[in-house]
């Protein structure tokens, strides 16, 4: 018998997705940071869905501080609507926990998910809360409704052969502290939208030798990485800035003759957060390969 | 150190919900079967939100034959679309599962979700997959779009002291099979909006002993139950109408005067789904108790 482990989580969602009836409109369904639903050409303002799971023992451990996974639970949401060039609107917060779980670390969790939405400006809607049987690992699942203005929107799949790949901040290193405490980059991306519009965009959640061949794939493209001139995180290698993951650093690809113009202007706006050039798109068949990066059924 | 257990599920919310900052709209907000979105007063629709979970042991059994769990996680979303007059529009899928799980359980699940989306024109937007350390039990969080014409809206909150209490269906007994296979009221919710609007509406998945009362609470009411009435599922006595749960059937008020009509018309619209007056709603703090039902935290 065939198991997830052996097929691996991508080839598993694209058999997933097949099974299942979907939205006419390719950017409504699955494939993106976000699904992106269009209300009609009247309208100015898209509607941006997403779900994302923490796991007990996967995204965090037995003894992370509450309110620390429910900063990130709710941070990795809105990491995926900043990819969109977007922003978050309504929450709601599934949470699957076994009866002898202690009052206080449920509301701890979400006071961190409290925090974020107040940092960002988004409300809770709803939820659920169900038991899981004795020894099992707690689950909270946050699905989330965002939006973004039409002329704003990045998608991952819209990258050029040509392009230039940028990259926020530094990599590796994130399962220290950096996983439980980032910044969703959403201030960086809506400035970007804005002044220097990404031709394809993604966050950083696998591990950049896991993501950036999605974002190549879905442009139907190839890469290029210059992988000595990586932003490292300190104390990490190139194996770890491609591999650590969790990252939640923006990806994303540039119009060539924009991008001095941008590397000129981002330190003066964004003067603690490195912005780093590391590669290009090429043709699709051309370029590098790169390998590895978060696998959830492989690990 | 106070438990989930000690405060039980109800209690639990409650506390939670106070931790998040929420939407000013009261109906936007946590309370209902779904969070309702008004994008003002110039639409006609609004938008509904909703998300639900089903877990392994808990809601089924690691025999129950994967297609039937699918079904089940998606119709229950559905019947909460119902509920509030609505239709469903977008699902976000979370399957989170170890694994050694089978490739064909997880694309029987699927083929299940596929089956109800199919059947009540709804399509997948997005998900999200993780793993789970082994020996964990498989997690199924479905979250979801829906919309309702404004005129069509009903809350739960909204049942008036005098209202007569109605209840689709018959009641206990979901357990052996119909938990897995049940048919969502959306066709008949559909009718009762537009014919006979009923002033509060929820429901039935908790069983009606503790349903009922979240109902008259939210509404500001009590009520009296005809328990000598209910309709009974074959096999069942009023114990098991009034705890097993499950039944996913929708219970309703409706102003007195309406109820000979409604009585009148419905089996020539719905022949083989009973359709029974089981009481009414009067003043808060009179009528019955109830205690009992289904409590995640409690079981």
């Amino acid at each position: 018998m065939t198991t997830l482990r052996d097929i691996g989580e991508d080839a598993l969602i694209a058999r997933l997705v097949s099974l299942v009836p979907q939205d006419g409109q390719p950017a409504a369904g699955p494939g993106d940071d976000c699904a992106v639903i269009d209300p009609g050409p009247g309208h100015d303002t898209l509607q941006l869905l997403k779900t994302d799971a923490l796991v007990g023992r996967v995204h965090f451990l037995p003894d992370t501080p509450a309110r620390a996974v429910g900063w990130k639970a709710a941070a990795r949401v809105v990491s995926d609507f900043a990819a969109m060039g977007g922003k978050p609107e309504r929450f709601l917060v599934t949470v699957v926990l076994c009866a002898e779980t202690e009052l206080i670390w449920v509301e701890d969790l979400y006071r961190g998910i409290g925090d974020c939405l107040r940092t960002f400006g988004a409300v809770l809607a709803g939820g659920e809360t169900s038991s899981v049987p004795p020894g099992c690992v707690p689950v909270i699942s946050i699905a989330a409704t965002g939006s973004v203005r039409r002329q704003h929107l990045v998608l991952r799949s819209t990258a050029k052969a040509g392009h230039t790949l940028l990259v926020t901040g530094t990599l590796g290193g994130s399962g220290l502290t950096k996983h439980l405490h980032f910044t969703p980059r959403i201030r960086e991306t809506s400035w970007l939208v804005t002044h220097f519009k990404p031709s394809a965009m993604m966050d950083l959640s696998d591990g950049l030798a896991r993501d950036l061949p999605r974002l190549a794939t879905a442009s139907g493209c190839g890469f290029v990485l210059d992988e000595s001139g990586l932003p490292l995180s300190p104390g990490c290698d190139i194996a770890r800035a491609l591999r650590d993951g969790e990252d939640f650093e923006m990806l994303f690809t540039l119009e060539p003759d924009r991008v001095a113009a941008l590397l000129t202007a981002w330190p003066g706006v964004f003067p603690e957060l490195p912005l780093t050039v590391i590669g290009r798109m090429v043709e699709a068949g051309a370029g590098d390969m790169l390998t590895g990066g978060w696998d959830h059924f492989r690990e």
